[in-house]
């Protein structure tokens, strides 16, 4: 038979399977099953000094409590229209005003918010309230309700803007989100602030506690005492060639990820560091928190500076170099790839 | 300011905003975290008996060499396109005719293979080989070469149909694929048939066993053992209003689940047995073993016979019933839930 | 200060230290924190072939339910009184004759099971009873109901011996043993003989079963399936120096130990098998399946032959040979040492 | 038979069995396997007072160098002669004077420190030196070197005493103890003090870590941190009728204890707690911080004051009363017995 008579004949059986919802593997075997990773997700930054005045506008667009969450989504451009920023993560900027709430709910989503700019609002989660420093690292474990709020500005407030990060995209893709809204704006406060970090943050737990749902019982990890660590291991000489000083968050009841589907991490890369070139299967987003300096991601190179936003996808080639001190935060989604057997790295 | 005013003055801010890669949350934030889940993949079934001339034809379309692996893909029909059968899971009948060979690969997406119809075929992983008969469960685990074989004619040799179980739509998702060809089509078998069984099979492992990788070290699981003990089972009087009886496969060196992204079970209804309605948020592949029934999946309802597959998505109600004696198998995502701690289910 | 009187002045202060119950650490550290393990338990064996007629007699000496287990402990020439046979571990044979039954009580010591001789006898565990034949490894678990029993003369009941293996020492030594009696001499039959391998002994569990206690599910590990497949690893050319072919028993619901104290294993080393030296910080009580050889154990060598007992104590260099297929099967205190970090072994 | 003439038939079988290095059963099964713990080990107090003159006066006795480690055993009323405080743990009391070092080993006993009175030695583990604080409580994992020393007078060194807390009794009956010296008096320092708190105390642990061995890579858990953990919880209201405010030590990167033999706990009772009995089957070493009460074990009643120490053996029940705020540090073979599935407790 000659090729274009296969061709037809094949064609015609394609048709005829697929009137039985079947497909050939054969014609899609290769983009089904690639020889390495081929992420939609493309390498990006976002400039805050360019955002920040959306960001702001985005107050006089609406309302908090109208807007329920008032959030601009960082969409991947490899990703649009999918509230992306990995194929797995969801990173977004949220905007809270003076004497402003996010009203109450609750969802099987797991959220981080790491504070990019202002301070005092306060996030609560299951009945205890925490305040916001910028640069502090603070967790919305799944089904936990929580709400947001800012002091007016007679009593201080300022506006404030976080980094949410989401496993959004994943839950859709497991189709394993489920939500709902507290019956008042707010929820009750039951707990004093500081709570969970007198019963769970000192190298100590309540006697009785039994760890359950994979999620830390702290929810706030302060930037005051990550950064005394980082300069402290660097003044301990510690300077790992590709991650510079780099610690992880973790859960102090069990020693594993804060929640189960997003790591986090904290890296000091020092002036003058020029580190050398990582890659892994886990995708990741940077949030800067201080120090200007460069990423190179894949075929792209960044030029960061404080409260810019870049992310690498799966398996890109990363290499972070810095003028001045630089201190970054991000997460991953890292304990996804890992608890199913499908963490690469490749450290070059 | 009016409703179409401010309308106005969105859709012109979200135009700018979208400039720089965002997008507000607010007008997806519903769709994004819903109040439940709400699957793309609908209910479906097959009917072998339509489906099985098809599938006998492609063994003409194409050889098993060509194809590198000969094998129709079951697309749900809400996923068209898309190679998968749920959000997650990927299901497709392989055939393989005497003589043929599917050459030797490996990826790290983890594969099982249910046996349908035809003895004789061999399956190779890592070095060793497997006898198919129809009932056997066995597995792929990831990152292991594996081809398969059928002998000729002469030598016994008939067509066997089996049924692939992958984790392909979750593993692009993750942007976690990896996959290479052996530099032979058939790997060297370096291990006699049953040695993985004798060392790991009967509730002994050997004495310096370390478990790596988190799948299981025997991989095939024959039906005629399953079988038995079910029927055991049901003579001694175990009868689940939900399931019937209902075992699961597990890893014998940990007791976990034989890969770590997919769940399989096998599980036995006795003439009569009229189903309770159970949900969960793990979408489930049925392949039909023995006897004849009903399964209600969400507002669907399908008549089953022997070697017919249908799929339950994500948290649609389920409801199992029988004339006769049946015998289901059955895998799903449910490592993956767990894993995440995203697993919910309700026994109606 | 000269010698003597500073040793004169050193046992005033011992003395007067002594009545406030102090003593001084220097005078024992070497012996407290010695340079190795300095075991009281000696290597030793007891010979079947002498002992069998003393197993016997004590039929006519007192009865099962009088005795409430007729058992001659085997006491470690190093430890006389102690009833043990190593630091942490219990040995006895077991005598049940035609028509008797020993009581149903329950207690915190788990307790193994290796028949040794005769068979038809029953144990039963927490309302399923197993038969008993040579070789068979049967578990009793921590605080489960047992009881054992022999049919009648007239019902082919023979005298029975089996070899017990407790942890009775070591939970003496915990200061964690509680016990008590079943208000009947029996327990009352729930689940049919075969019940617990049916569910559990297949490579599949039931799909809701929790693992929980620490013990495995099944409570019999018949010696044909054992003995098979050390044969088959044999015939496929499985051979340790050390070892010959080693299989340890698992837990199939987790891959752990059988239960939480005490480790079991069988080996078949092949005639003129000459094994090389290895230790280890468990102590190991051998009972002989099959075959003729030779253990030495440290300074001492032993002659073995078929259900002739022997124990290496921790940390004494082992090394096994035999003139024909021998099958042993051993027990140790392994997952102790192993959950406290405490192994230690090394192959000479 | 008559009773006298079978006990005489039965005295001479003994005999005969006792030959052969077999005994029976049935004559000592109850004391075996008891109805519930009869630990040998009485609930004890030295009263610190009492006891500090002569721990002061070894100082004359022996130097620090020549007794390799100065310290006085408190050995339990009922276990005299067998350095040992319940039937698995030791307890001492350590002087080290300015200008002494107690020379460096390590063994595969774990040993903790809890500092009594005194501050400014050191003590240092496997490279890295902490400073002690009365409070302090500091670990020496199994295998681990160390050493500690004492500043000369005339740089501020003072006499420095503390509580040794080692599994030694446990390790003896176990049969596994090694142990060597090292090559010089002192290991040399090979990271800065406070290196390990900066890595693993933040509730953030190095991104490349891998917990090993069991025990925490932190060593130190200063008493600052603790006690304002304690009276931040009593602030907030926590109080557990039977334990007070009480919490126990973790293992940061794995939340289990910080030592596989030994658990630790802190807790604070607010001055008039009258705390309800409770008890299990963990033996317990209490050393009192702060306060006076009364601690009722068992049929013994004690009053305690400040550096205090008693012991409750195990299931022998316990309650605590105070008429002053207390705090109390406490140490225990709990990990033991909750590894083997062996915890039971009762709270009355």
């Amino acid at each position: 038979m000659s090729n274009s008579k296969r061709d037809i004949a094949r064609a015609a059986y394609y048709e005829q399977i697929g009137r039985s919802h079947m497909a050939p593997l054969w014609e899609s075997l290769h983009a089904l099953v690639p020889p390495q990773p081929q992420p939609k997700a493309q390498p990006a930054i976002w400039k805050y000094e360019q955002i920040r005045p959306l960001v702001m506008q985005a107050g006089s667009v609406i309302s908090a409590e109208e807007a329920v969450r008032r959030v601009l989504v960082l969409e991947n451009p490899g990703l649009r229209g999918k509230s992306s920023i990995t194929s797995t993560l969801y990173a977004g900027l949220q905007l809270i005003l003076p004497g402003e709430i996010a009203p109450s709910h609750r969802h099987t989503q797991s959220a981080l918010r790491f504070i990019v700019e202002g301070q005092g609002a306060w996030t609560a989660v299951d009945g205890e309230r925490t305040t916001m420093h910028p640069g502090d690292f603070i967790i919305t474990p799944s089904w936990t309700w929580h709400d947001h709020g800012n002091p007016l500005e007679a009593d201080g407030g300022e506006p404030v803007v976080w980094l949410d990060g989401l496993d959004i995209p994943l839950l859709l893709q497991l189709d394993a989100g489920f939500a709902e809204s507290y019956p008042e704006a707010v929820q009750p406060v039951t707990r004093p602030e500081g709570n969970s970090f007198a019963r769970y943050g000192n190298n100590m737990v309540p006697v009785r506690h039994q760890p359950t749902g994979g999620s830390s019982p702290i929810f706030s990890y302060p930037y005051a005492r990550t950064r005394e660590a980082l300069d402290q291991l660097y003044r301990h000489g510690e300077l790992d060639p590709w991650d510079g000083v780099k610690l992880r968050y973790v859960n102090p009841a069990t020693g594993g990820w804060p929640m189960p589907t997003m790591a986090t991490f904290m890296q000091l890369l020092p002036a003058g560091f020029q580190g050398r070139t990582y890659r892994s299967t886990d995708a990741t987003v940077y949030s800067v928190v201080e120090g200007r300096g460069t990423a190179r991601i894949g075929e792209m190179q960044f030029q960061f500076e404080p409260r810019d936003i870049f992310v690498a996808p799966s398996w890109q080639p990363v290499q972070l170099a810095c003028v001045e001190d630089a201190v970054l935060f991000s997460y991953s989604d890292r304990p996804v790839l890992s608890a199913l057997n499908l963490l690469r790295e490749e450290r070059l």
